[in-house]
């Protein structure tokens, strides 16, 4: 494990959830805490703090949690990515497998304007699959993607090497699922 | 209108979405603007600096995007109210009553403790009635509801009159529906 800003100790570890076989990390633990919000906060803005970007982008809804006060301490704009039907405006949508059936997210073509600079960030990085599908949503809309920017890492999934063509960065990697 | 944070002009009103007769109030271009995404969380800190409490809670999934930048700018904790099945943990359940049907959120049950003085955060106060069942549940663990803090209120609605024994205070009041 690595664990660079001290934020292992605030992540609860449950064993079998959503189903038999996983340990879910949850991070609602890390965020009720007033420090272990401001650790996690912090780390992330201190990785990005230099690079030259001018847009966040967060897949719904955890991916909000720690986007929007990344894109808001850094005084940048945050673009949301949606389940399907709850954007209001004219979207572009992207299918992608999951383990069982396929899911189908959204973003409004209009947040990212060609030669945007996004740095995508979400509570947590597995097998990279939805990331992965962000990625290309972002590049088909013309932006660029100058980093995935992560609380935590599974890295027995191996998204990092799926996604090897990014800089990719997280605060605390487990070795395992 | 009163709009004392100067935010209206970054709101996108939708007509008929997401369904006829609806004007749809679009948080997401407040956020994809860097000032427009500013001048919400700091118009929002602005008017809960200096009150006493500990908790932001903020429902899914727009309630994350307001509560946990406020949490984080004013040192607190941030306890997510989420849809049925979510939490990892042991949760208190709520049914509520929408237009057709009925909706069930969740807290965990260990995220407010006795004696905990909460404020709750979310984009909209339309009718009023996830956010009546979200006061119910921190009532019942033995929290205080010291605020209801949204950036936008559609007085139209009577949200402010169905919560009345709540401080309730909104950023941006719409006069209609």
């Amino acid at each position: 494990m690595q664990d660079r800003c001290g934020i292992d100790s605030y992540v609860r570890s449950i064993p079998d959830f959503p189903e038999p076989g996983i340990i879910f990390r949850d991070v609602t633990s890390i965020i009720q805490s007033p420090e272990g919000l401001k650790k996690s906060i912090d780390g992330l803005v201190e990785s990005l703090k230099g690079l030259d970007f001018n847009v966040v982008v967060g897949p719904e809804s955890r991916g909000f949690i720690f986007g929007v006060p990344v894109a808001y301490a850094l005084g940048k704009g945050f673009v949301p990515v949606r389940k399907k039907g709850k954007l209001p405006c004219e979207t572009l949508e992207k299918e992608y497998a999951l383990e069982y059936g396929t899911a189908v997210i959204e973003i409004h073509k209009d947040a990212i304007r060609p030669g945007d600079k996004v740095v995508v960030v979400d509570d947590l990085i597995a097998t990279g699959g939805t990331i992965e599908a962000i990625t290309e949503m972002i590049e088909e809309l013309g932006g660029e993607v100058v980093r995935l920017q992560f609380v935590m890492e599974l890295a027995g999934l191996n998204g990092r090497e799926r996604l090897h063509q990014y800089d990719l960065d997280s605060l605390l990697i487990y070795d395992g699922k």
